[in-house]
């Protein structure tokens, strides 16, 4: 079968729209496709850009995963420096400006993809619009950003989730003096506050890193050239900075949608059915601006992750002339590190369980990573969280400086599918010195948690 | 509810015996425990022995995870140097021999847990009694083996599964030059033949090792004080040795159980039911000497690995007095390495499937294991088995240098809970570029045996 006569458009070339584009002209011999971004670059990894700023990766180069050339030469159409002024769904076209010349062209599709990501949220504080201070969202942020590190001694990260926790090590790692800023009682509030409470303790252990929680901004304070010199705070104090990074979160980019009336979910982020399709006939909607569904709640979720887009960015191209692939949904899998210090999480945590009206339990427990004898066994602490009645696993959270990974890719694997923890606990895992204690610390977790009454 | 009229006795303080006696001690109050072991020590791991003779353990008291002394003071009685004799079932008591003053007691139980585990598989080759050819089984094997290493410049290891693989990095890390001899067409038989062949690949970069695949054992030849000296081969080579240590496998410990007419299986393991008793009334067994039951091909098999052991002891105290907690089975997780490589399995490889007569599809994939531009991303190459009407996940088989825990613990949950292709692809793992790619290996394999046809 040929596809001669069908026009894939993507709008946005980021992880779910770069991966739609790939696939489908591996799937569809002959389909046209042709991919939009308003940026420079195509295909990058956002996720790997504080380990190009820490310097652990030297070249930019590094992070393209496809660049427009490469896209080009396979027989993909890349416009770069685009903007998507308007659709028009009735017609099956699509405005686009060059931002280079200002140029608008009408451009045809049958099948539309919007992959228009997410969008820093900028907070309304006095001076946010001064000199030096950032957000990090495109390669060009994470450019901006390392430059003017080279300039700077003293930084502030206002909001800590994964990836102001992450810059965090990159300035510290650069020799910056970081002040980390959080609105919030505790950082990194993906995690409940007991987990948080064992990355802030890990987090005093590096040298130059001061921690300010429960700390609202007032203002931002300029120098005579316009550049942030100093942070006033609502208590008054007063935090002397030469840059300043805003990384309180993201928002779905989905304006282009709300024009066109796609219907969006109570998140703000686009509605989509689990074959990637918008209330729009032939137009999908994948990645950071779609809404997902929550399997172990089952409601409408904004949890934009890098895996995620990429999944759907696949799924959309599997779907795009049947409906072949459904996409179930998320549990909010997620891990970052902090230096040697691991945290991960899967499914619900206590203060989502409570937020969610779900009767739980839950247990803590710390254990080794490896047989205790092992010279390089490290600890980990893992909460476990439950339903009552049912013993449903509803989520788990996995911190510290030994490998918190096999662990929580094994829950994870449990949560998505709904096991409980009598299901848990015939789970067969390997067991070797230098890899596990003689059972897993997500076993005894699930036996203890199991017994608990 | 006191517990002072029942009197647990357990044969054998390895790891099923001691888990079996510290859980029951936790959980009935009152209750007599008394274990009885041939050897000197209890309750250590025989897994770590290897680490041991490497001598990244340093002492051998690391390895004891609960000494004779320390039983003691938990009120648990212990018997060291005894060797069971016999058991009578209708009187409900044993015979016990101390080895040291030759004394013959007979003592009562109320129930009574045989932890005899399994025992080396001794080869009938000719010489096989001289000085310094070792087997490892005991904690006394490994101090034998670690003495003779001082003296030695050549080693030979025959049989290489997972305890002779990690004897070889012992002795090559100790800058012994090792000969690993082994009659299969592959070593490291649990792992099917092209993935056996990556882990021979690595061992070849290692100095001073030297592989004998299908090599046949003739007999060994002493020299005068009858140490052996050389080992000559079926096909008349002759290999020059210093010390022998034959790992050629295990066998169940079933002579005890075979003398009073339990039932074994049709592996020569004892037989046991879901709740570890065996087919006489308040005998229960557990660990190595049992058969356990295959969760993919639902078979009885015989795969002792020490997280099973430890588990099957816990379940037998919990299971004492009532059926509380089955056992379901295994799916045979297991996990080794060869210095920095890595080789990981659970469930069925294709040769096992093709064994258990199933129609079976497969695909071998290799990938990083984290985002390509991290510098410490190093590659990881994965088989999975899948059934080819049904799409149940069968086994699968990761090797390499990279990360392999974190994948295979996610699979072997999945296979331990019968998932599909389908199933399997919902799960949602956790990524961040230095620990996964943005799709997981796992995932991609899944979704290419999913499309193979």
């Amino acid at each position: 079968m040929s596809y001669e006569n069908e026009h894939l458009v993507i709008i946005g070339a980021s992880a779910a729209g770069a991966k739609a584009a790939a696939k489908a002209k591996r799937d569809y011999p002959g389909l046209n496709i042709s991919m939009f971004t308003k940026e420079k670059y195509t295909s990058y990894s956002a996720c790997g850009m504080p380990y190009y700023i820490k310097g652990e990766i030297k070249t930019l180069e590094e992070l393209l995963v496809r660049t427009p050339e490469e896209f080009r030469k396979s027989g993909i159409n890349v416009f770069t420096h685009h903007e998507i002024l308007d659709i028009n769904p009735a017609k099956k076209t699509i405005f686009a400006k060059n931002l280079q010349t200002q140029k608008i062209i009408e451009y045809p599709y049958t099948k539309l993809l919007i992959a228009t990501g997410a969008k820093s949220i900028t907070p309304n504080i006095e001076g946010i619009n001064y000199n030096n201070i950032f957000q990090i969202r495109t390669l060009q942020d994470s450019i901006n950003i390392k430059n003017a590190m080279q300039k700077a001694k003293t930084a502030a990260i206002v909001g800590i989730g994964y990836v102001g926790l992450e810059l965090a090590e990159a300035f510290t790692y650069q020799g910056l003096n970081t002040k980390i800023i959080e609105k919030d009682s505790h950082i990194m509030n993906h995690l409940d506050d007991d987990m948080s409470d064992l990355l802030l303790d890990y987090t005093e252990k590096i040298p130059n890193i001061q921690t300010y929680i429960n700390a609202h901004i007032k203002r931002f304070i300029p120098d005579n050239s316009g550049n942030v010199k100093q942070i006033e705070m609502k208590s008054g104090h007063i935090v002397d900075v030469d840059m300043v990074v805003i990384a309180i979160g993201v928002e779905p980019e989905s304006k282009l949608a709300q024009s066109i009336n796609l219907k969006l979910g109570p998140s703000g982020a686009i509605k989509v059915n689990e074959y990637m399709q918008t209330s729009i006939k032939d137009i999908f909607a994948a990645g950071d601006c779609t809404e997902k569904t929550h399997l172990v709640t089952q409601k409408p979720v904004f949890i934009p992750l890098g895996t995620t887009a990429n999944k759907e960015g696949r799924i959309v191209a599997q779907n795009l002339f049947e409906n072949r692939y459904p996409f179930k949904g998320v549990i909010g899998s997620a891990i970052t590190k902090f230096y040697d210090f691991k945290a991960a999480i899967a499914g619900l945590g206590e203060e989502e369980a409570a937020k969610n009206n779900i009767n739980y339990k839950s247990i803590v427990i710390s254990d080794i990573d490896m047989s205790g004898y092992m010279p390089d066994a490290k600890k980990i602490t893992m909460k476990l969280v439950a339903a009552k009645n049912s013993n449903r696993i509803l989520g788990a959270q996995i911190v510290g400086e030994g490998n918190v990974t096999q662990r929580i890719n094994a829950i994870a694997t449990a949560i998505s599918h709904g096991l409980t923890l009598d299901d848990y606990l015939k789970t067969d895992l390997p067991y070797a010195p230098p890899f596990s204690t003689s059972i897993d610390i997500t076993l005894t977790a699930a036996q203890l948690l199991k017994e608990k009454v």
